[in-house]
């Protein structure tokens, strides 16, 4: 027969550890452990998680021998505590709860005080001589077990007692007399009846049967499987049932029930962290009804200060359990070290005292802030409870990245909450802080962003159609909506801080302004949102960086991690500051400095559009000269080549297009020099790969749409005006002519942006595809990164540039390109005396550079793989287009299992990479390879770069310190299963 | 010391077959192969292909020993004929001509009458006893010399012999007297000092080792590299260079010289075809001054006859070589039937009759029309003189193209030219007839195509951006350009007929016309063009649609072809009509039928875009009600449940959206099925795979840019009308009040394009993708294929539907889409009372299928290659954008070897095809494989869909037996492979 129950020190004894958690679940394992190391826990059982399974898998029927067992494992506990199930005199009551190998906070069902019944109440009556607590544990019970386990709804309930509570004086539920609790009892009992068409169960056995099954049940309640699909937790765990002696902390002012945390959970400090309630259920507690107090006296004497208590009226009205009950307060403090011992972490411990004796109800792994989950791991490597490799294990790299959040300044926020500026909270749906003037929709979002104005997208929910919005806004806050709403789901997705569902919001969109409290906040006003916390502003609040030489635990966990990781980390940064951060975070070089960004400086802007408009003419005919020169060589004496070369030397000299290009190179020339030198002297001996102009051309031109708009409306007021005689402008308006030369240069720049516009840009004139029709660019590109390492060698700096050439798909598209590039450096050293090492490599970010890896290797040195690109390619999704229209579908119907720009598809992208790396190192044993997309910050992704044998990731500043983490965790795990496989 | 010399039985006795063309060249093979076949052929010998590479890579030096076994051959022909060389008494003449492994016609050099001197141009006079031959030979040694191995410009010699001409009474070379051809000679001397400043060499030694030289260097001339290019004949052959007796076929009209071919290579029949001229040169037949005369009787017969002279002025003026020589027209015909034994194909001779005495100067391989080359090879093989195997593998699979490409009525095309529409002739760039409106530029092709009208694009030249005219044109004419311009290139790449280069024309784009001798071609008239034969009618020439049934002998090697092919041949076709076309041309099924086109026809569109409109709304309301209704069913006694269902009840009742989007499919059902039925009938009992809806919505939709420009064009003007104080409409225009609600109107539809409208739609909401999002867009398809199944089943018909997706990268949407397909097919067939076997299969399009194909082929039933799509995700290329702006720039640039959209890039698509194939069946055994994508139809994709082993290519109705044929000689080039290696 298999063996369905386990008391609780059998379960220690007799499940090996690693087992425990899988059957006995995370609740029944912690109790099991308690149980076996003599702690004083409520005597019970835990039925298992296969029983769970067995009971589903027989269509919702108990599996062979399972009640037996519980009957036997009930018996047990009778004899241990020295009551029975059901005795009349002095009955045993029970708690049924679930208990799921993870955690499910609220997800599941309890029910306790099982074994009361009419008969009984009257021996825990005798037990207890309290005739109010013995109805009110009564009531209780009908309470629960009719909603929980009948699916009674629970407000039928509530308005009865709300009746009862109306007639006392308090209103409270401490003010209900026996009396009255006695008439609730008779009245549960009554709607029970009415709901049901049957009796509240009087036998004992059969309401323990019943309070199993439905605990069982709630494992595919909606809630939990939600939950369970939200967290990606499998279906098929199931979960165990725990039945234990009841234990009350309400049994007077001896008894108390409480919750501490072995350490401080949100800084992480090495002190009892905890809290009480006299005379008090779990339940109350959590309820938050009653103020409850603090466990060690330290915390209540600060609690105190904080409130301006006295400390007299503290030690009267709000004692400490330290000095109330000193000696099961000193119990308490030796189990919990013990606890923490045995289990060589933080543990969360629920406790209740009956009459002055300590029952310990639950341990578990105590949840902790970011900055306590450093703090915690440094100081536990230092007390030798745990090793450097466990530290580096037991932080999450997404809890550093909260960290390193921009957070607004303490000071700050406190003046404006001083000042009333608190307007309300909602849900801290997206960590981080942000300031910014609000606005009512994505497109003005989208606008204001666009000049550069910081934005705060407030909306009453979001939708996809406010997607661009929110990719402009600083941060988003929305009225509805919970943590898996699309404003939240999406801002997580953009790593922007987000406030949803602050429902204390009354937004009008028609006025463009929200109110709060009867205060109003207007298009353009300033607010501040906290989406760690959840709190609204009005008015702006600065942000700080946070500088990670100052979070020294963290410091010196990353210094344990790089011990320990193979892959280097290295940034994306486009600028010198951002690479000085980076360099501060621990990069190790830059693996993507985007040129383009630099163009879109409104100091060069104009003359790249300037470069821009005149290439492809300017090119066209020096592409004729060059080809006339050709063949002027190849036949000297033919005077029609020599006359055509002529031609074409003319053409070149008197062309305008040729002129206003090469000025444009010209004037692009030393502010691109002057970028550069910054970068190599922030990465000062360090790699810096510059990747040379990416983007369509047409980004850095006017958009086509609102040119055509303006083109179209300035023709029909021409012709409108025309057709009245005698026409004269009025006042401020334009003269026909004025207007016609205006529209003129306009149709003139409309039509070269028209010849400019793709179809599929993302697929389209870009990348290397520019360098082959427009070697200029490149040779101004690679002159300025040679004369900028050259100036900076001279001044005593280590320049190591890289230079990367985007969305190459063939070999012989790179021998071109290198061989423009070597010709440029071999010039610029030779002109200034300087030799300089530089790298020559690629980006892969096309799939047909993947598959090619092995001729593409021939002439690259280095590949970093474009992840984002080469995600848009292999799904053929385009990111602008699918992330709003029909990605997060695609998420709700699991068709994907997460953003796949988010974390690397491995099946897709990933065997592609795969292959790259070992067809491109079979060419080239000693080529670089890294990443520079996206995924380069992600803990996921990470771990598969390592797997493959990446050289390193690049990942933006910020998110250094989380990519540095994971390649350590990737690093150990892989020790780890090395030594499994062993 | 290496052989580099060989004299023609030499050649023909000491190099084995295979390598005598690598060796001696095509021209030296021939000749060799003759004289070893004991035919009269002068003698001579032939300096190989290494000769000429080592001359090449010892820096254009001869290489040791060459010199000296040219002087040891030379002395072998100086025996064998006869005569020294230089002997001032009988000298002996030769000619130096190039003659590389592959024809190069007219791209290399030759000098001929080598070894005339002012010494031994006397001992020609004294050999001929004719003064005037003599000194035309010297001076046509120095003009010949002059130009090609000095590089004297041609022209200069022109001149002094126009000045000679101009003097003569018929201004023709005949005209020349013996003292004038002296003094000539004495002026090319003179003219050779002035330019040279040396002497004409008086060594004939001297004359022959500078005209080996240049006959080498000839080979890196820029035309012959150009060329090579072109061709794709590799640079590192090099030429052989021959060294051959002179023989004169104007030496008296005893003499002659002709050309001819052993079968008519116009139309393969069985006779002598050729030409010949009496006393005259080689020279003389190819400049086309003297009408050249027919050899056979008949062939001179039926010539008389279509110039209308009489029988007794043809013998006398015009007689056949048969009744001029009749012996040495026997010898000829004797000569000519055993080497078309011996190569086993058609040859194309040259030949010279010196004083009666037949000479064989070449043989080599005749060219021939795609007709003649199909008759040639099955008469052949009808003849025993080749097997199928053999006749399969001579004709190109692209030249049958051409045979069923349409041309123009033969009849109407000749009433054409006798009322003298033929207005000019141009290069026949790119095959097949088109007839339409000439248009002068892309933009007005590109309308009146959209508008349905048929149009040639009349331009000088074309450039990139004359592209989407192109598409859009029947038909392309051009004033400039050669085989290799860009309207060529491009036309063929399209597969649409084109005439380049037509100087006559006088283009006047401003006036939007042509004239061409007098006659003025204005927009909009009707020409016609021929692009097989480089013809440009005035006026509408019906084309016609060959059949299949009418070309017997393409018919029978079609069938041969059919039982050597393993690869099956299908089709793609949208539309009944077309299937029957594929059907008749052999196909085998229909792998692709687009359903989408048929949405674009006028009476189903506007349905179409109801659809389209109203599908977010619907969706978005339905998707609420689905939810709404799994909530109520989880909590049957949650009164929100309850009442959240009702709502959303109530708001798909009375939604607009809804009901319009419902009308919409309810019209689409009965048409979207008779279309199924017309495919099921046209390929009863062969299945037919339909593809499921593809393209992003918005295509079906009015374009977004000409909304804008009209929607501001209507606010600005009622903006501007507004201002007028007691405005009121004139005479046509339309009332303020009109206006509003046609603009409001317009803005409600730019809106909802808007919405619709895509970054990159290559990438964006389209295929599987809008079925997820749309699934009753999927269910109507379904439905209206299953129905229509039914209908023609129960008509007696097979029909075979395979159901296709396309775009999916996932696993999961296509179980998510065949729960769908399913479940409507159960439905219909419940409903119906008819059981349809159906297959469920998917494009495999994105790069992500190919990698899942293992996952993927657990649902597919079949996997359809859409390399159109995949070519332009793994290249990162969209095919729109590329084409114009820089695919030809690579194509010119050799970073890619051809347009990856036409040949399949084995190395980057195709080996991702690899992949699929060989995981895919590892899945699924039975896996059914083939391709749809354009590659379908072309020869070199074929065979390496043979190669990976797809079941069958989907290729264009009218490239069915091209598709045939290639794969046919894909199956016997593997066949010979695999013997080789044995």
């Amino acid at each position: 027969m298999k063996k369905w129950v386990y008391l609780f020190e059998e379960g220690y004894r007799e499940i090996p550890a690693e087992r425990r958690r899988d059957l006995l679940g995370g609740k029944g394992a912690g109790l099991a452990e308690m149980a076996g190391a003599g702690l004083p826990v409520p005597p019970g059982f835990t039925i298992t998680t296969e029983a769970c399974n067995a009971y589903f898998a027989a269509g919702r029927q108990f599996p062979e021998g399972l009640w037996e067992q519980v009957l036997e494992a009930l018996h047990r506990v009778e004899e241990k505590v020295g009551r029975r199930f059901g005795d009349p005199q002095n009955p045993l009551l029970v708690s049924v709860r679930s208990g799921a190998k993870f955690s499910m906070p609220g997800m599941m069902d309890t029910v306790l005080n099982v074994g009361l019944t009419d008969e009984t109440v009257k021996g825990l009556i005798a037990q207890t001589g309290d005739e109010r607590f013995a109805y009110d544990a009564y009531r209780r019970l009908i309470q629960m077990f009719g909603r929980i386990v009948k699916g009674i709804p629970g407000e039928r309930f509530e308005h009865i007692l709300d009746r009862y509570k109306a007639k006392t004086k308090g209103k409270q539920d401490t003010d209900l007399t026996a009396e009255m609790l006695r008439d609730i009892v008779e009245e549960f009992k009554a709607l029970y009846r009415k709901e049901l068409e049957e009796e509240f169960p009087q036998d004992p056995l059969e309401q323990l049967r019943q309070a199993i099954r439905a605990v069982f049940d709630s494992w595919f309640g909606k809630r939990a499987v939600d939950y369970r699909n939200f967290y990606k937790i499998p279906h098929d765990l199931g979960t165990a049932c725990n039945v234990q002696t009841m234990v009350f902390g309400n049994m007077g002012f001896d008894s108390a029930t409480g919750v501490a945390f072995t350490r401080n959970p949100a800084t992480g400090e090495k002190e009892l962290y905890g809290e009480y309630l006299p005379n008090a259920q779990g339940e109350d507690v959590v309820a938050g009804i009653r103020t409850p107090l603090k466990i060690t006296k330290k915390a209540s004497q600060e609690w105190a200060r904080e409130h301006g208590i006295s400390e007299e009226e503290r030690r009267l009205r709000y004692p400490s359990l330290e000095e109330r009950m000193p000696e099961t307060y000193q119990q308490f403090l030796e189990v919990a070290a013990l606890l923490e011992r045995h289990y060589r972490d933080v543990q969360d411990l629920e406790f209740t005292i009956e009459r002055g004796r300590l029952w310990m109800l639950q341990t578990r792994t105590g949840k902790r802030t970011a900055k306590a989950a450093v703090k915690i791991a440094v100081d536990m490597v230092h007390e030798g409870l745990i090793t450097k490799e466990e530290a580096v294990m037991r932080v999450e790299p997404e809890q550093i990245n909260q960290l390193l959040l921009p957070r607004f300044d303490e000071k700050a926020k406190e003046r404006a909450r001083e000042k009333g500026d608190l307007l309300a909270r909602g849900l801290n749906a997206s960590p981080g802080a942000a300031t910014g003037h609000a606005v009512f929709d994505a497109d003005t979002a989208e606008a204001w962003g666009r000049d550069g104005r910081p934005v705060i997208l407030v909306r009453p929910e979001t939708t996809p159609d406010d997607v661009h919005g929110m990719i402009a806004a600083r941060g988003i806050l929305t009225q509805r909506g919970g943590a898996t709403s699309h404003a939240a789901v999406v801002a997580r997705g953009l790593g922007k801080p987000a406030v949803v569902g602050c429902e204390a919001l009354q937004i009008d969109l028609e006025r463009k302004q929200f109110s709060v409290n009867g205060r109003v906040i207007r298009e353009g006003d300033f607010i501040s949102i906290d989406g760690s916390t959840g709190e609204v502003f009005a008015g702006q609040i600065p942000t700080i960086d946070p500088n990670l030489a100052e979070e020294r635990e963290l410091a010196e966990l990353l210094a344990w991690a790089d011990e320990f990781r193979r892959l280097q980390v290295w940034a994306n940064a486009d600028y010198p500051r951002d690479a000085r951060k980076a360099r501060e975070f621990g990069a190790e070089g830059i693996g993507l400095a985007r040129t383009e960004h630099m163009f879109f400086e409104a100091d060069r802007l104009p003359y790249v559009r300037q470069m821009i408009l005149n290439a492809p003419e300017a090119q066209r005919l020096m592409d004729q000269l060059r080809a006339a020169q050709q063949a002027a060589q190849a036949r000297p004496d033919d005077p029609k080549a020599q006359k055509a070369l002529r031609e074409a030397e003319r053409a070149v000299r008197t062309s305008k297009a040729v002129k206003a290009y090469r000025k444009a190179l010209d004037r692009l020339l030393p502010v691109q020099r002057k970028d550069f030198e910054g970068l190599f002297e922030a990465m000062d001996g360090l790699p810096v790969i510059i990747r040379l102009i990416d983007p369509p051309m047409h980004e850095f031109l006017p958009r086509y749409e609102e040119l055509l708009a303006e083109v179209v409306e300035l023709r029909t007021r021409i012709e409108e005006r025309r057709k009245i005689k005698g026409y004269r402008p009025r006042k401020g308006e334009k003269s026909i002519r004025q207007m016609e030369e205006e529209l003129a240069e306009k149709e003139a720049l409309l039509r070269a942006v028209n010849a400019l516009r793709e179809m599929n840009p993302m697929l389209g004139l870009r990348g290397i595809r520019l360098g082959i029709l427009y070697p200029d660019i490149i040779r101004l590109q690679v002159r300025a990164i040679l004369e900028a390492a050259c100036n900076v060698k001279r001044r005593g700096i280590t320049p190591k540039p890289e230079i990367m050439i985007p969305l190459s798909a063939d070999v012989k598209e790179l021998q071109i390109v290198r061989e423009i590039v070597d010709e440029v450096a071999r010039e610029v050293m030779a002109r200034e005396g300087v030799e300089i090492e530089y790298k020559f490599g690629t980006m892969i970010e096309v799939p047909r550079a993947a598959l090619l890896a092995a001729e593409i290797a021939q002439v690259a040195e280095f590949f970093s793989f474009g992840t984002n690109d080469l995600t848009q390619t292999v799904w053929a999704i385009s990111r602008d287009d699918a992330e709003g229209k029909f990605l997060l579908r695609y998420l709700e119907e699991k068709i994907v299992p997460e953003n796949p720009f988010q974390v690397l598809d491995r099946k897709g992208v990933g065997r592609l990479m795969r292959m790259a790396v070992e067809e491109g190192r079979r060419t080239r044993p000693d080529l670089e390879v890294g990443i520079c997309g996206e995924h380069g910050g992600d803990p996921s992704s990470i771990e598969f770069c390592h797997e493959i044998g990446l050289n390193y990731v690049s990942a933006s500043p910020y998110r250094v310190p989380v990519a540095r983490l994971a390649a350590a965790q990737a690093a150990l795990k892989e020790r780890a299963a090395r030594i499994e496989t062993r």
